[in-house]
């Protein structure tokens, strides 16, 4: 397996896999082309014989200096279970630390029981919200109506 | 009329307006928290008497250095016509001269006419497209499926 930064022309690859790769959750208006094109160096593609298998959309913060933020992680359905999201994950750190960056912040949805485990099991801290869903810390309405988020924290330094 | 830089806080007020400032569309899932929480700096709200009238969500390209992306304008549909999104744009190309940035892009749907029209005005040219709709010349599935978009560039040095 490969993994290396994102071209813009990736997107078009990768667009029209993001509902399936979701089982069938509408997500792709969440990913639009900008993320490909202006925040290349911070995000990855994992390939094996020139497929794309997954891809993570990170970005430095323009206004909290010391952190790095992971808005998106695909893994092909095919090729779960395999460390892919920790491959990319540990890239995504390794560019943060060249970057001086030593918070990494990302959400997830309560209904990913799978991306709560995760990144419990990559060292992420759950930021306490207002809420508790199956147990877990929720921020209730964090991304608007109905966009209930788990926050997670991790530092790198 | 008062224009300052967002805050976080600022997305608990916005997010609920969205999709009735755009007549309906379902454009808040376009918006997520995050541009809130790291792009204040390049993101500007327009008030009047406390209340929040228009705002403006732009970044630095990190991947082009010597361009800045907007990505998300909005007035309220009571305060259209008020020179608002001009004001906005202002501020935004003025940060961006501060920031040494020398082009502007920002893209739209085909559908919204208003916004074709605001852009010219305000000096944007159209990049060409691989298709014509309505007259202007759009690039087809750019933000994936039904994801039309006409693509503006301004040059500002």
């Amino acid at each position: 397996m490969k993994i290396r930064t994102v071209k813009d022309s990736d997107y078009d690859l990768i667009s029209p896999l993001i509902n399936e790769w979701w089982g069938g959750r509408q997500m792709s208006d969440m990913l639009p082309r900008l993320f490909f094109t202006h925040f290349q160096d911070t995000s990855f593609i994992a390939e094996k014989n020139g497929e794309i298998t997954g891809f993570l959309i990170g970005f430095l913060s323009q206004s909290h200096r010391q952190e790095g933020y992971i808005h998106f992680v695909g893994v092909d359905p095919d090729y779960r279970n395999k460390n892919i999201a920790n491959n990319l994950y540990h890239e995504f750190s390794v560019m943060m630390k060249k970057k001086k960056r030593t918070i990494i912040r990302c959400v997830t949805s309560p209904i990913n029981k799978g991306s709560i485990a995760f990144h419990q099991k990559m060292g992420f801290e759950i930021i306490k919200g207002d809420t508790l869903v199956n147990g877990v810390s929720v921020h209730s309405n964090y991304d608007g109506e109905n966009g209930d988020r788990v926050l997670f924290i991790k530092k790198i330094d």
